[in-house]
């Protein structure tokens, strides 16, 4: 599939305006221009790869979006659909095919495919199937864009970082999971919707494994800068226990929630993986969390585990991480899921 | 349905910390604060409507975004699907219902709603259960809104507008059908990709009835700033009239095509009503190929009819109708659609 | 001195083209189509008032940007300068005049004009010159748009936001002082370069008196969520006092430093002015630390006194202050300054 | 000079923070991510450099903006201003210093430098201190980034972009000139203005020499896609000339009044400048009129003469010449404007 059928349809003389229109003085090489030009490839085209790459096109983030999917015809109406806004929108090149070539030379490869859960399926088969498309998917993206970043968002997220870490070689800092990011910025919308307050002005994190174990840093969360764990306290307020835990377990079934009232889950997680596009590619080095590989910090020890950490991102992927205080409680709990992560990767065979 | 349940949820407690962390200074009355903030009403939470929202919301067009539809379930799904975005965009209250109440005041109500065809039904049939349709929609917009500007976006659009144009008592430059906009952004695109330039430095519309009927103004074609036809002919090269027949031809099959590839059309249209939601709500008196009422343009006296011509929008809505010079072909072909166009208002028994 | 002279230099045939060319369809009437525009005035179109101006012009902050100022050259010139760019940037009609009329119905009105201190001139003569200034200067903004927001700029800046309270009449939710909003940012970036992070993940505040006595509020500090004091305890690291007593000192400084160096302050001010625009006309509800009517907080009580605190900002103004948490010490020093202020207002008759 | 003192000044403790808050999980090579960062320098620290470097980074074009300028102490105040907003902004490093070191790798160098006629002085003598100071200033770009583009915009524009041409021994698809890019702006502004349309709907050119003896493209002017002579021909409208160039004579005097009127211009160059690099570094293939390289066009014959005409850029530079149609009487006053300037290359000795 080509970037357009459209020229070529146009038969023989489709040239002659274009040949007489313009005089061109360079022809330039395109590896050269290619080195400066910022790509991005989306690997899957449902409804959460293409609310991310309609968000990323929105913000201007990239010049170059490559949609890869293993259906021809879904993903070329994608694309007609996203290049009929051109004259409403910053020039970007829209590319689709099923074919990796289209994506060589990427800065960011940003993979939504995965298999969906059979009625009656185990878990363990389900990861295996994925574990399956990855192969088929990680090894081509590798090879065509060996320095890009890759950002993982398929689930169960953690495990399929670690799975695309071991399957393209590529140093640890080049391969991130979207992980908590979006369970993060529900946290803080619904702590900004209790206080009526900008969700912008509210730090918080949930940190851990993507999903029902996430562990939320409740002396992380700041409103206007202030902390509000330790504002309570010196107003003598009763902690409100029952309200934050209240909330995390809202965050906790927000996707679940989505997912029983749309079928569904899209904007949300798009805005958030064209938030983290922008950082990485702009070189932001804003702190988000993410799935990162976390063997060494808190007490995890159980091999090579990804789980979501507050880290710092950059041009050159994951630059550190935030050495966050957690209570005894929160470290166990980061241990224990360290620990099911670690058993369920052993079973994988990789 | 309200904003959103999270408060709710959160028991006789819920307020505390809120209370506690703002000493407000004042209570705005909201009428008159509302009079100040941008409010977007959509109708119609399908494909369509949801694309418009999220890319306005995307665009930071306006401070309130209110969505009715008749399916609650699938209503509260979007509506939280956007809100979990919350910290990463600029605040903008999402409200969504099946009452009109949450319209109220708005700037701009966007309708998207509409029946679809039943395998064998006739075209006049399917108009009849949208009129019935509109008919419980326009009537409590306009009562809730009387001061907001109408954009129809469901097909039949230009029937449509008419309809809604009756049904709200509206005046005329306050009733608007997203018309041929799209279609021209589309033949923008395919001129763009030919000559391999931006598809912003490209100028041409396509007017008259949105669908198979529509016509492309060749001598409107202009790219950066060299009107195409003229310049070919004083280069003296064959005037590529199939080439340009060809694009055109290939921009009424687009709908069709994406359809027919993807099952609907969704970001293009999303963008294009997005693109006239800042024209009109930021005052940029830019011009547009929108469907307006035609009635005593270019000899068309078939009573009132809706149809696309260049129109320059603001804040008031519709301002003036650009008088683009059309050949004889080009303005009978305009008539002939607003014949067609009047003759099945009339069977509509409005 | 009108919009632009251009128009009115055309002669007697100017219109034929604007007349042939368009067909209105409607007069909209002024009255209704202003009240839902965004206009700001800026009051002098010196290099705080331009760079205010300029920055809000590049963000699409306002559709109509009144600039006014007792010299009629300078501010003739700076308009065309703008408006010659008007085809690189969204629509914004660009007014400039010596008569406040222009001003009529602005959404926010920015003060920046102020006497400059002449050798050997004591502080409280600079300050009734300034008065002086202000007794022409708010009388004639506060009868054209009796419903905006006064956002006032001129140092020093928490006895002038009093005046223009006083001289207004407006309630005090509509009268803000810039104050120590700047200060904040510079403090926010230093952190951030200490600790190479994104100054958008650090949250400071800098208030009270806008100037030598102002108050870091180190409890504040939190860098990407992480409250860095009870994280440096926590790790039983050493406090850095030294350090962080240095970087408010640089604070204070830096001013000082930016005028030594290139004879005035300009773009920092103007971005930091710009945000406050935003967050006001967009509703944004987002918390500055911004020059408020601080009278009965922590304190203070020497009458009415305008001192920074972190305050939630939105589209009716000051929504409510921040009930930070601070030292004895901190708040001592807040009351102090209230005192000099409250003070040096006794003096001035008003 | 530093990126910043601050750092400096906090003493040997300084690191504690920054140390213990992150643990670096690599040490990115600066070579490799730097290869993919976008970077501008600009060469000249007064109101056109400054103006254009603010609005680059309000735009957010670029990561890293590199000032250099003679005077150390207004560099470093810049500097500082622009620093001190970091938190309003996304994150870009701002360098400023004496040596074209800190201007190493980068994207884009855009000269403003230039030498001011002292009164008396000859035009002559006045290029000659130009080239001495471009002698300075173009070696050092070339020699620190070689894959640069050079974007000239001190005057006379056209004959200094020769003079970088030759000096750097770049290709001519990567030395432009801003020539009539603004004059273009002020031309579409008066026309809009005077059709109270919006000025991005205005295409319109201003080609040749920039300055008096520039050629105004009356066929290029279109308006909303209306070819505006061909629209006044049919519509048997009596051809505006005097109005059509008493516009083209407010464009040639517009720099001159806003120079008599505010000192300088600043704001609109600025912003033109602005509009330049987003369409080169984001390779936007958009169509500007700029001074290149116009040997061989129009019967430009007098050796290597560097001329505004529309041409496209991209990430490479120029991309291509638009083959506009000139009036035999328009192509003359192009090959007089190439003699003249041909002429003053030879006396230069270069």
């Amino acid at each position: 599939m080509e970037k357009s059928s459209s020229s070529a349809s146009l038969g023989p003389d489709g040239l002659n305006i274009a040949q007489s229109f313009f005089k061109p003085i360079q022809h330039t090489s395109p590896q050269s221009s290619n080195n400066r030009i910022t790509k991005i490839s989306v690997i899957g085209a449902g409804n959460v790869g293409m609310a991310i790459a309609q968000t990323i096109l929105t913000q201007d983030i990239a010049n170059v979006i490559a949609l890869v999917d293993a259906k021809p015809e879904k993903l070329r109406g994608e694309m007609l659909d996203l290049q009929h806004a051109a004259a409403f929108l910053p020039r970007t090149q829209i590319l689709a095919s099923v074919d990796y070539a289209i994506t060589a030379d990427s800065d960011l490869c940003i993979v939504t495919a995965g298999a969906r859960q059979i009625s009656g399926e185990s878990r363990l088969n389900l990861l295996q199937r994925n574990l399956s498309m990855y192969k088929d998917i990680i090894p081509p993206l590798a090879k065509y864009s060996p320095d890009s970043i890759l950002l993982i968002v398929s689930n169960p997220v953690d495990v399929l970082t670690y799975v695309a870490w071991k399957l393209s070689g590529f140093p640890a800092n080049r391969v991130i999971g979207s992980g908590t990011n979006l369970d993060s910025s529900r946290f803080r919308f619904l702590i900004a919707d209790h206080l009526d307050v900008n969700a912008q002005d509210v730090q918080a994190y949930i940190v851990g494994e993507h999903g029902d174990s996430s562990v939320a840093l409740w002396s992380s969360i700041s409103v206007g800068g202030v902390p509000v764990l330790s504002f309570l306290e010196k107003q003598q307020i009763v902690y409100e226990k029952e309200t934050l835990e209240n909330i995390h377990k809202a965050v906790i079934e927000s996707a679940y929630e989505v997912i029983s009232l749309k079928g569904y889950t899209s904007w949300a997680i798009g805005y958030s993986v064209a938030n983290l596009a922008r950082t990485l590619l702009r070189d932001q080095r804003k702190i988000h969390p993410v799935s990162i590989l976390a063997t060494g910090f808190y007490g995890i020890d159980d091999g090579d585990v990804f789980l979501s950490l507050p880290a710092q991102l950059g041009r050159g992927g994951v630059i550190g991480i935030t050495t966050v205080h957690l209570t005894d409680e929160e470290a166990q709990r980061l241990r224990d899921s360290a620990k099911t992560i670690s058993e369920v990767q052993s079973q994988l065979g990789i």
